[in-house]
Parts: structure tokens; sequence; C-alpha cells
């Protein structure tokens, strides 16, 4: 097993460290972090998958987000991957919204992409192998994310019925297939035929999801991409349809930053630890 | 005045803004960072000035520290300056440790710095008084920094009895005047006459200090610098022999970054807070 530790920083009594590794699903190194509270000192712990947004590495979430505390708290290992495949043989494009740090999630079909943009094996099977084989972590999965990371939430634990205990996001994209930002991806990922892309957007799974997990979803009202690219009111209605629990809350003043993500990421991490501990 | 507001983001339940200004006492513009705490709609509050390490900005603190949280909690606006003077009439050096991101907290004497390099006084004295005449403000200080600012905020306090009610350091600077860092920053600001570098040095202020305000200082003892630029055990030498109050606190395992002033700035906060309150 090829698994090299890149970075080891004390932090709220644990440890923040950085993993970099040969994926096989991907096709090429990636690297991963990983928060170990103080309690994997005499327990095997739930992992919380961290997903983060477009143009995000594994970075971003552990140096901004605030989460080591309460992680610490709760006694909650978090994992948080990088945000696509990367390297000089990978495809990517120059736009920020596309290729290299906006993998959405998916098993791109399309070419050049399908080659190595498979974050959805990657983040639902290949990881959580990796992490429950040579960390002290058991099977307790719980899968957050902020904006396109709210998608890849969503769209993976409804997707994946069984292999999460609980779920929540942060200024999802929840309907991807009828926004911008999602429209482009999937059909450069996808393709053009619209029916490939349903399984991949939250709004349309909630209409044939087989299990009632709850969602917790936070979003600011003074998010600049609300209008254009995360209406939150198609995922209500969605719920509604489906009879499928929703927590959904507007935060009158916040934006898409990480400071809004600080905000509440401490609600996010006891929720998923009560839940992952029931 | 010019005050112009550049960032304004909502952040547990308060307001993190970056204000752009003319600086009279630098001769240049400069950015500082303001978190205003929700309490500040119904009183005027006490004010914490942090001071960030070399090649900082206004911006690594209010993203990285997680300071929000517990200044929301306690009440205590928090101020976190730029670390040098800036911009293309300024003086520079191709170090990371010398010219613009490295000022020291001090008003330099020598050329080619004297012009602009008078962090001391923008820090004391121009930076409070355009705080407490534009902010919900009272005229309760606390200062508190990382690094080179550990080492702003001790001497600043020291220097200037009476100026604050509060003081700490993490992983400070504790004697520039002993160490690479501080000895090539004060012979090219203060020139080569070590006389002129005992204001400007913790060990040395403590000497002469007339008032007895308690430090309260966190070093990591897996800290990259700290047998080199940091020696924590000078501070102590010197608080035993003035019989200063002094809080030192060696954690193991944690280094110089961020994840360590994560760690314990919390219990930075509530400290300042109390002091300020009383």
């Amino acid at each position: 097993m090829n698994l090299e530790r890149i970075e080891h920083r004390a932090c709220f009594g644990g440890w923040q460290d950085v993993y970099r590794h040969d994926s096989s699903v991907l096709g090429c190194t990636m690297n991963f972090a990983v928060y170990l509270p103080p309690q994997v000192e005499t327990a095997r712990l739930p992992v919380l998958y961290w997903l983060s947004g477009l143009t995000c590495t594994e970075q971003n979430f552990i140096a901004k987000a605030g989460a080591q505390r309460y992680a610490a708290e709760h006694g909650v290992i978090v994992v948080a991957p990088d945000t696509s495949p990367r390297g000089e043989g990978v495809a990517d494009d120059p736009a920020y919204d596309l290729g290299q740090g906006a993998g959405f999630y998916l098993n791109a079909t399309e070419q050049p992409w399908a080659a190595h943009y498979r974050m959805r094996d990657y983040v639902v099977d290949e990881l959580p192998a990796l992490v429950e084989a040579n960390f002290p972590a058991n099977d307790a999965r719980g899968i957050s994310g902020h904006s396109m990371g709210g998608h890849g939430a969503l769209t993976l634990a409804l997707g994946n019925p069984g292999r999460y205990r609980s779920v929540s996001a942060l200024a999802p994209i929840v309907a991807p297939a009828r926004v911008p930002w999602g429209e482009q991806a999937f059909t450069a990922y996808l393709g053009p035929n619209r029916a490939e892309w349903v399984r991949h957007d939250a709004t349309e799974l909630l209409k044939i999801a087989t299990e009632r997990l709850p969602l917790l979803v936070d979003q600011g009202e003074a998010d600049e991409f609300l209008a254009t690219q995360l209406k939150p009111e198609l995922l209500r209605e969605a719920c509604v349809e489906a009879n499928h629990p929703l927590t959904l809350r507007l935060h009158p003043g916040y934006d898409h930053s990480y400071y809004f993500v600080a905000s509440f990421i401490g609600e996010h991490i006891a929720w998923h630890a009560r839940a992952m501990k029931a």
C-alpha cells in the first residue's frame, strides 16, 4: 500500500495530516487530508467525508473552516479529498469550473474526461476502503460538502443507499441539471443526453430515493450564487414532493465564502456525530 | 476621513470586514481587518489588536485562526492590521524577513526604511484612534500576536504602560536582539548600535518595566523556529529576574503554523476579554 504522509500538524489535541497516494480508480497521484481527533488513541471512530467546492484542493477546508475543534469535541475523523484528479496527464480546461478542480463527484463517460474523472468511485469506494484499512476508523460514514461539494454529498448519499449514516450540505448546487455550472459540467463529462444526468442531480434522485436519510442544508441569503446556481427552493420542492425529511436553514447576510462555512460547520459536525454514533 | 470598506462578510452572527485607508503615519495605503461581533448592536466593546507574523497581510489571521467564534462568544472586536507599510513607493527587500511583510512593529530610523516603516506609531496610535472614532469601540485595548507579531504585542505593551489592559502572544520572538530574525531586522531598521535595540526587545524591556501587566504566552514544542529564533526560556528568565507575572505554556507536538494558533486562540481571547472587561 503506497500511502505517504506529507503533512502532520498538531491541532486541537489531535493531528491534521495530509496524505499522498496513487489512486487506481483515478489513475493519478492524489492528496487527501485527514483530521485525527484525540479520541483515536483509545477507540475506532466514525468518519465524516468532506467534499469541497470548485477550485479547491484538500487544503481549503482544513485551513479555513475551523472544523478541527468540533471534530475533536465530538470524536469524529474528518477526511477531505481533492476535488478532481490532478496532474500533467489528466485532461483539463482553462475554465475554473471544468476539469481539474471541478470533478463534480461523478464518473465521466465522455472524452477526454472518462479516463481519469471517476470521482464518484474514488469518494464512495476507493477512499473509504483506504481510510478504513489504514486509520482507526469504524464503518460509520457521513458525508458533507460545500457548493459543488454539497452537490457531491447529496447525490452520493442519495445515490448509494446504506453507504452513509448521515448527510448534510452548505450552499449546495441542489439541481445541477438546471443551472449553468451543472449544465456545462454534465455536458462535458456525461454528454448531451439529459437522461444520463438525472442520477447526478439531487432533486432528481429524490424522486427515486429508497432511503429516507434526513438532509441538513444551510444556505446564506447573501450568497452571490444563490439565484443563478444554487436555488435551494428546488431542493425544498423536491423534498416536499418526495416526502423526504429536510432541514433547510436560510441565513440572512451570509455569502458563499468559508466565513459562512466556518460559522455553521460546528452544527454540521454535531449533526453527523449524533447520527454516526447512534 | 477616508476609510473604505473593501470586504464585508457575515461570520458567527457578526461581520468580518476589511477596510482600506491612507495612513498618514506610514505614508501609504493600508488594509486592516476588523471583526465586529453581534454585541456591537447594543454596546461599545473592547478591542483586541492582533499582530501577524512574517509574510502575512491582514488576511492570514482572519481566514485561518477561527478567532471569530470566540470574539462573538466574548463580545470583543478584533482588529488585525497588515504587517508593514506596502506599495510601490515603499522600500522593500527580496528577503521574506525584511521589508514589506516584515515591519517588526517599530519605527525605523535608518535609510531607506525611515520614511515609511513606522509600525509602532501606526499600531499604538493611529490605528486605535481610527478604530475608536469609527467603530462601536470603547477605550479598553488588548494586544496579541504570532511570531513577529508576538514580539510586537509584547514590546508594544511593555513599552507603552497604560495603553493596554491585556497582552498575550503565540510563539513570539521574545528576544529579537539575540536571534537572527531580529538581528537582521534591527540592523537594517535601527542601525548597528545595539543600545538602540533594547527598547524593541521584550526581554530587555522587562528590566525597566514599570507596569506588571501579566503575560500569557503559548509555544509549541515542535515549532521549527523554537531553538533558533523564539527561545521562550529567555522570556522566562527575564520574567523571573524582573518578578514579572508570566504564564508560559509549552505544548508538545505543536508547530509554528496557524493550526497551532487556531488551537489556542480561544483561550487568548477569553484571557483578553476577562482583563478588558474587568
